[in-house]
């Protein structure tokens, strides 16, 4: 965080406050890696959740993007969006909805197992401009196909039989998260180009000059590993604003996390080395990260508009335990000593996506308030 | 759960599903607790956060309630009630929406350190129908004063000094939810009941014949102890659904559990003992419990419409990993083989409460729908 918020806000409950011009220049390392790799660049937009950040993209040239739910399709769909790839697999229950936003976006949907191939050739597809990307697990174990072509090949035969069309291989290294540094980051990187080039090449043996994308996900490895060899195109979401636990794993350094909450502190403590603060689990989610005293904390603690400061391994405040409004600050008496119940803290936050999804809006360091698809989430019945 | 949903909603998201019958079963077994002990009843609203469901109360005949934040209170005020005691220390930074509540209902607010207690001095809180409660910090070690007359008298004093006139002392022993069985909550409550005790015979002392309220909070004591001396008030809150965590702690039996979120199942993979649904950490939030392989989980899965049915110490199928939208389910094959892409599973809460406070929307039993704070949420500038 460089910026100073440019703006007089009362900051009377907690509200996420973000660094334009940090959040820009994290786009333009993102596009810098992709045009350098020469793959198309294809964010993912489930970090930020909103129309006025979307626009950032925008304007930096982006036309593609990811999101991970129907309703956050229609959201920025109706903002403009035409090329937009649903990175879940899909939801049969949700095929009126898709039909709908397919109306008027190109929609890229994800099949993760053959059921879901089978309920899709039975459904009016056909009618529409969509694509159909087969997911694959290279390793992270939440969903998709195996990488291998004895797995593969009767999923593509099973489409083409049906005509489904598939365009292409989407897979996401959500297991870089459970890393601990950049050299374990950059073996899960080596072993899926691994496996996703032997893929290639078998496809090649089955389906000569037929051309599949390959798209690639997750923040930690695009952000450190510039190796995409038989890579079409990359899908991170997270860089947009970064976070605690991307600092940690050396996806980023302190000053390009662009994001934090400020929370009103409502009591301190300082003979406990304590204070609370508004700002909970409902605010922040409840992802954690574990601290030198082997315990876990939700977020690191810093006085109101200053920069990120901490010089060692740890912040110098956490947050060490949150309930549902209440967040417990843990720093030592000096530090406590400058802060009174009526003045603000900032909290950078473990995870930055949870905290967004969250709020129903962010505040610039320009003073622009951007509204996120929590303020305008519509369900169906 | 003992209601089958009686109306045919699509299911197309991830939808909290409330069993209406044992939700008013629930209410009346914790105001008979309250009419044993002879004490007052202000149920805590925050677990449901819905005026349909406080209405519930109303019918069954309670006039006084607890909120955990401003734009809580604001809500309920504005359906109605009356009695409203927001138990979280003073928001000084929303003291202008404090005086708005103020105009049309009765407040009752915390003060939970000394500098709150100056503050306030200095505010023009004569004007308003504000109750001030001192609160005590008994064990949990998250906010409140310590729980002896040596603290509390210089802090008494100080009050009457600025014509702050305190009504009572609130506690919340959410230690309690750190405990593994019900004896070490019963030995909570005790604990609890002999500072609270020290202390009224401390204030009667110092100020004989003035009457001080002492408020307890918390489901788990609430639910299993029946031990109320020197209380006037009781306000536990989770009760109204309860959950996996309250279940594991003893408070309620699986029947009692009278909530659950209602998924979308995505992708199945029963050989690898796996499927993932429609339904996330931004839908469940991220607390969790230790399994009996020491890995934590999220929830139960149950079959759709199932009552909950393990007999053993822990579910047949559970939420082994959230990401933001996707749940993955770890089960045996053979529960597995049962469920397709397309179809639904339950998911019991580990903590209802912060799935509640993410839901927009709630449906009973009995077809009704539930507005939540969270659709109704406005922030101030």
């Amino acid at each position: 965080m460089s910026q100073i918020l440019n703006s007089s806000f009362a900051f009377c409950q907690p509200e996420v406050v973000l660094d334009i011009a940090q959040c820009k220049a994290n786009i333009q390392k993102m596009m810098k890696i992709s045009r350098q790799a020469g793959i198309t660049f294809r964010p993912h937009f489930k970090t930020h959740q909103s129309r006025g950040v979307g626009r950032f993209f925008r304007q930096a040239g982006v036309k593609a993007i990811t999101v991970s739910s129907v309703s956050m399709a229609r959201y920025f769909a109706e903002d403009g969006w035409d090329d937009i790839t649903i990175a879940f697999p899909i939801n049969l229950r949700e095929w009126e909805q898709i039909k709908g936003i397919a109306s008027i976006a190109h929609l890229s949907l994800l099949i993760s197992d053959e059921t879901s191939l089978w309920k899709i050739s039975e459904l009016d597809f056909w009618n529409y401009p969509l694509n159909f990307f087969i997911e694959l697990d290279t390793g992270h174990g939440r969903s998709g196909f195996r990488c291998s072509a004895e797995e593969i090949l009767p999923i593509i035969r099973l489409a083409d039989e049906n005509q489904i069309s598939i365009k292409g291989f989407l897979f996401h290294d959500g297991h870089t998260y459970q890393t601990h540094n950049r050299d374990e980051i950059r073996k899960i990187r080596m072993a899926t180009l691994t496996m996703t080039a032997h893929l290639l090449r078998d496809l090649e043996m089955y389906y000569p000059g037929r051309k599949f994308l390959y798209s690639i996900g997750d923040t930690p490895s695009c952000s450190i590993d510039n190796r995409y060899e038989g890579i079409d195109e990359m899908r991170p979401g997270n860089f947009i604003f970064y976070d605690l636990m991307q600092y940690y794993l050396g996806s980023c350094t302190q000053d390009e996390i662009a994001v934090r909450l400020v929370c009103p502190v409502v009591a301190v403590y300082p003979d406990q080395e304590r204070a609370v603060i508004y700002g909970g689990a409902i605010h922040l989610g409840k992802d954690f990260l574990i601290g030198p005293d082997n315990k876990a904390y939700y977020g690191a603690v810093c006085f109101h508009g200053d920069f990120i400061q901490w010089q060692g391994q740890y912040p110098i405040a956490i947050l060490s335990t949150l309930s549902q409004e209440h967040g417990v600050v843990k720093a030592r008496r000096d530090f406590l000593e400058k802060i009174h119940a009526g003045d603000l803290l900032d909290i950078v936050p473990v995870h930055s996506c949870l905290m967004i999804s969250a709020a129903q809006r962010m505040i610039g360091t320009d003073g622009t308030i951007f509204d996120t698809l929590s303020a305008n989430f519509r369900m169906d019945l």
